[in-house]
């Protein structure tokens, strides 16, 4: 199939590009930088050393002799130059990555929180606006946050985006009605998710347009098998207080002997997918699109619930002398002391995905990644900056 | 009240300030004048001739002594000036009013489409994050839309914003919840209202913000007490096919002899309000706001439900000749063929408000505006255009 990977250079994009390539896939991939540029203005890197996008490019050609095409173009803002894009290139399938995907970074100041809701909400809708305008029957699969719910202790477990609901009617007896699962977001990262759903929705509806929405999971993991195969094509790794991820920071942590920081009490749970696993549940996706006239589908992209302090034990007991150290949690007064998290994940189990678990995967994540490319760290960069 | 009315020179934002003024409040407008450009952009004008807003504001001192200070700049784009602003001014009460505000406008091109997602919600986005970032107690009130439920005959009375849900638990029992009243949206513009919902329930539980949520049904009518004591005071009245709403558009249609251009079988319910009665409300939505840490307060802004036919008929029958002619209904792929429409209305009843309805006032609008202006009708501009 022809597939346009927007953000195709990032975190998730950059893997699932190659994964798709490998698969056989012509793959096309628009990027204007933004995450790279970010990295300027945190003052931080990726503790793998990754390359340039031409590079990596150009890696992947020499290695497999498959090529993958580059548009430097910001979907956001340039709207003309996407609907030529994708009237020109006439594809099958746009895999949208292309949006700010850091929660704490979204609430760090009112210029991030601008940039999060403008980009976010103008990408999306750009690329929903130039599909319809273009005609063109294409399948529209978005990752999305599972975030969009919050985290909280529900008494019911979490669906598959949408849920039954029985309501009184006027004449006094129960109806079942069926609705998007109600979001109840923490972060303006991931009300812009909450509100895509909106997006999606309408232009379904309205324009037929066929969307797979992936409600995802906190990913870890650095290397997929094609990202591995040389180092030049290694995807990022981001340990510092805004990017990294939980789990991410405790294996920098871990590896350079920085005591494991749990933001208060560490009984939150979250929901966790390996970065191979996500190639593999795009690919799945895309293989699965909706019918024609279908509404939106949505699954649940996570494998794994843990508590976080769970993880953070967990880590200790696996690299000596390292200690977990409980801190002042930056997101108190909107994020739960502590939750469970029961979340339905049927529908990729079923298409056939065997999921990495944690406890075989972060070893190797210790000794690959993290031991590897200590003298990369900066250690002022791994405590979390204050939510606003 | 020191209150700022944003989007003031508007349909509504123009009665709603002279009200809140006459009412002893001190009102500053903030109004970046694009309602009047699109009059150019579409080439049409307001049938009743409006004044520039400083003929309006001079003719407003000049009447009664009270000063309404203006500022024309754009909230959606200059953020720094909406903050520095509101700092400054340290108002009470901020009342929403600066967004595009026509479905069919929204569903008119790519450009109407994405003007109308970008302007409003960075508008609405702006004003909450200036809000929180001038850290001030300021009481934002909202001009949402019933639209955002879209027309359809439910089962059960649409609530003022919140429902009750039954939801099975993880054990098997029916356990109790409390949700937004999922929105179902059918344009541009009220997805983008549905949308503003989420950016409120995120900065009312993150920031504290007070917030009151308006869903507001078709206005009708011209004059308030206010806007008819000079001519120069006068408010728009939009009969054109893009921002006429459909009682307008039947009024002038009376006036002028044209037939009633009802969209597809004419049974489509819809809400209605008076502008008059809209200033009442805007101005016990003031007065009654919500306790800090109160969840965001919303109520349902109309009085009467009527089917499109019933408005034509009841119309032929007071206007001699008139005739009524169903026409191809320009939003069908969206749009209920036919639906009735139960939506609860008792917050704004139960704080006192004495509604103005249709039967009463519609001769009036006949003879005072219709009448009155039908020399400034182009009737090349009634009928509609497609929606895409």
């Amino acid at each position: 199939m022809k597939i346009v990977v927007l953000g195709g250079d990032g975190f998730c994009g950059w893997p699932n590009s190659l994964h798709l390539s490998n698969a056989g896939h012509e793959i096309t991939i628009v990027d204007n930088l933004s995450r790279r540029k970010i990295d300027v203005e945190l003052e931080v890197e990726s503790l793998t050393p990754i390359a340039s996008i031409h590079t990596r490019l150009n890696t992947w050609k020499e290695l497999t002799g498959k090529e993958i095409n580059f548009f430097n173009f910001d979907i956001a803002k340039e709207y003309y130059h996407l609907l030529s894009f994708i009237k020109d290139l006439k594809p099958d399938v746009i895999v949208h990555f292309a949006e700010q995907r850091s929660a704490p970074y979204s609430s760090l100041s009112e210029q991030t929180k601008r940039y999060t809701v403008d980009n976010n909400l103008n990408a999306t809708h750009n690329v929903l606006c130039a599909i319809a305008d273009s005609g063109l029957d294409i399948h529209l699969v978005h990752l999305g946050s599972i975030g969009v719910y919050g985290y909280h202790t529900t008494e019911m477990e979490i669906p598959e985006g949408y849920l039954n609901i029985k309501v009184e009617s006027r004449s006094g007896e129960q109806v079942n009605q069926e609705i998007l699962y109600p979001p109840d977001t923490e972060s303006i990262y991931h009300m812009t998710k909450a509100q895509d759903q909106l997006f999606f929705h309408y232009y379904n509806k309205n324009n037929g347009i066929r969307i797979t929405d992936l409600h995802q999971g906190n990913v870890w993991g650095t290397h997929t098998e094609e990202t591995k195969l040389d180092e030049r094509l290694v995807n990022r790794f981001d340990y510092d207080g805004v990017y990294g991820t939980v789990l991410n920071r405790f294996i920098i942590q871990a590896a350079v002997g920085h005591p494991l920081t749990v933001y208060g009490s560490g009984e939150q749970t979250r929901a966790f997918i390996h970065i191979q696993d996500t190639t593999r549940c795009i690919e799945l996706a895309i293989n699965n699109p909706p019918p024609k006239d279908a509404k939106v589908q949505i699954f649940n992209q996570i494998t794994q619930t843990h508590c976080v302090k769970d993880l953070a034990e967990t880590l200790s007991k696996m690299v000596d002398g390292v200690k977990v150290s409980y801190v002042d949690n930056p997101r108190k007064h909107i994020e739960d002391k502590e939750n469970e998290f029961f979340v339905a994940k049927k529908c990729f189990l079923s298409m056939g995905l065997k999921p990495i678990f944690l406890e075989e995967g972060l070893v190797s994540e210790i000794h690959e990644i993290a031991e590897k490319y200590q003298h990369r760290c900066d250690r002022s960069k791994i405590l979390p900056p204050r939510w606003t």
